[in-house]
């Protein structure tokens, strides 16, 4: 809490150099993204930062409109072989097994417990609400809250055998620190359950709980034993995807983001609402082109298919970042 | 926007002095609560700051931990003959009257055109959803926007003869400022409309648009001639009112207040929800005592009653301003 304090202060600081005239975008010691190897795609963003934060600028942008969008899973961290968060409901699942002996012979669960890589590869999305209903309500906010701490805690990626934190995308980590340091409140905007995110962004991306933006089930208000409590129920609220992202960021933001950042045909909204207006926009697509150091998909993958919205990035100059040619490295233990 | 930002840096470098060990609460020169008479009230606020801002008192809160939220309608500005969103949606009716003949004879637009003072106060919750449907959907975010600023342009409160933006609570301006300048980060909690509200909320209370929480219609994504727009539907999405109120803070915030401000029965699982937790708390209410200056009511009034909320003040130690004893001044413009 302490560093990330420390942060804003030198945030601020900052933002008054730069309100004061010091022109230059980038921190005054070193390169502030030392991952991103010299080619276009780091130009642009540093051009981009640039034009919206110098002071007598035509295109300079007021500080409180610096907003800028991320979407989580492919975004900042892996989301392959599956999403984190369907990890984590499989493992809820065996978890919670002993007190549900009839899901031994009850299907989407019998798969789960039995471990049947083929069955849950054909599940529907009937199974898959199920398997995230069962796992994520019937519990208060602050329990699940806890669950979810527990679960990173201990869980490990199938591929690298590292918890899943770790497995954060280092040059995004500093295009977040860079914006911050240039004025930019930065928000993440992710098909993922929100309370499944906020226990961790703050320590991990440097994102507080409220600028987490993502999709959500009903809570019931309740005093249990003259306790106030927000229970989870069964029941889909919002599903911040594909044009739910644009829905989703003016519900909670109220102001249009000047720059986005996503990886997959679910952003293909809110690249659009971001850039499609008046004054100078940014928004870029992560391109996952790297088999060996991550994985490489994108036209005909289930999870995280990037097709739409890479024609769309063609037609709109947005920019797509190519992990094999603009990245140094990938993940933060690299670079230790 | 300059101001704001200029607030901003204050309020980091005030929380920084106290991050270094300088220990007063308050700003370092004068008052910075001078509409407030000098009463348990202002006392108990000044007391309850300074215990979660001393470093190293086992009271203190870190920065990012101080939330506070704030009820609008009857907490920051006038809500009374009538609220002022309500006063909106009638003069919307009369505006768009025009274009819809059929309105002279179908109620409960009939009435509002005739200035039917006796039939508007029997309308029922029916009629009043049916008015502010047909006067917030059936336009673009953007567009909604605009007539709402256009209409607080040239509104005037029925008995102050000033616009409504006038009319908020000059202590409690104070105590939103107060609060920022000691590290809080300061929310607006409405019944109101979200987008009712986000207009105005930044200069008005220094509140920034993400940082307003409110009752929102439905919107729908759509690209109309190759511009992306949030197209406002006359459909409820959510309603900000009563145990509304937590559930809206968890799904925006995501971290439970510490400080919360009301004034009706409205409010009261908000106070719960801020107050009856582990920590340092603290919840006022605000109490309309003043008939002369502004308005007395509670118990048995139609708009704004406080009547529960009352009584669970007096159980919980929730602090009661009385507007007639501890405030000074009521608006702004009686300090010019």
């Amino acid at each position: 809490m302490k560093r990330i304090f420390f942060n804003t202060i030198v945030g601020a600081i900052m933002g008054l150099a730069l309100g004061l005239g010091w022109s230059s975008p980038t921190l005054a010691q070193g390169d502030p993204l030392p991952s991103w190897n010299a080619t276009a795609t780091k130009q642009a963003i540093v051009e981009f930062v640039g034009r919206v934060t110098k002071p007598g600028s035509p295109d300079f942008v007021a500080p409180a409109e610096r907003i800028a969008t991320f979407d989580n899973d492919g975004t900042l961290w892996v989301e392959q072989p599956m999403y984190v968060q369907m990890a984590f409901a499989l493992d809820r699942v065996k978890a919670m097994a002993p007190l549900h002996p009839e899901w031994a012979h009850t299907e989407p669960y019998q798969a789960v417990l039995e471990g049947d890589i083929k069955a849950l590869a054909r599940f529907d999305e009937h199974d898959l609400v199920q398997l995230i209903m069962v796992t994520h309500a019937g519990m208060t906010t602050g329990e699940f809250s806890k669950i979810v701490t527990d679960w990173l805690a201990t869980a490990r990626h199938p591929r690298f055998k590292r918890p899943y934190t770790e497995l954060v995308y280092q040059p995004m980590l500093e295009l977040l620190s860079y914006l911050r340091a240039n004025g930019f409140k930065t928000f993440i905007v992710s098909g993922g359950g929100v309370e499944f995110m906020r226990p961790w962004t703050e320590k991990v991306y440097g994102v507080p709980p409220e600028q987490v933006i993502g999709s959500s089930i009903k809570t019931k208000f309740q005093m249990r034993d003259g306790s106030p409590t927000l229970f989870r129920l069964p029941e889909v609220n919002f599903i911040d995807d594909k044009a739910g992202k644009p829905i989703g960021i003016n519900e909670a933001i109220g102001r249009r983001p000047i720059a986005a950042f996503g990886n997959s045909d679910g952003d293909l909204e809110m690249l659009q609402w971001t850039t499609i207006s008046a004054g100078v926009r940014f928004a870029a697509i992560v391109h996952h082109t790297d088999a060996e150091r991550e994985y490489a998909y994108d036209r005909q993958s289930r999870i995280g298919r990037l097709d739409v919205a890479l024609g769309a990035a063609a037609e709109n100059g947005w920019t797509v970042i190519d992990m094999k040619k603009d990245w140094k490295v990938i993940f933060p233990f690299e670079t230790r």
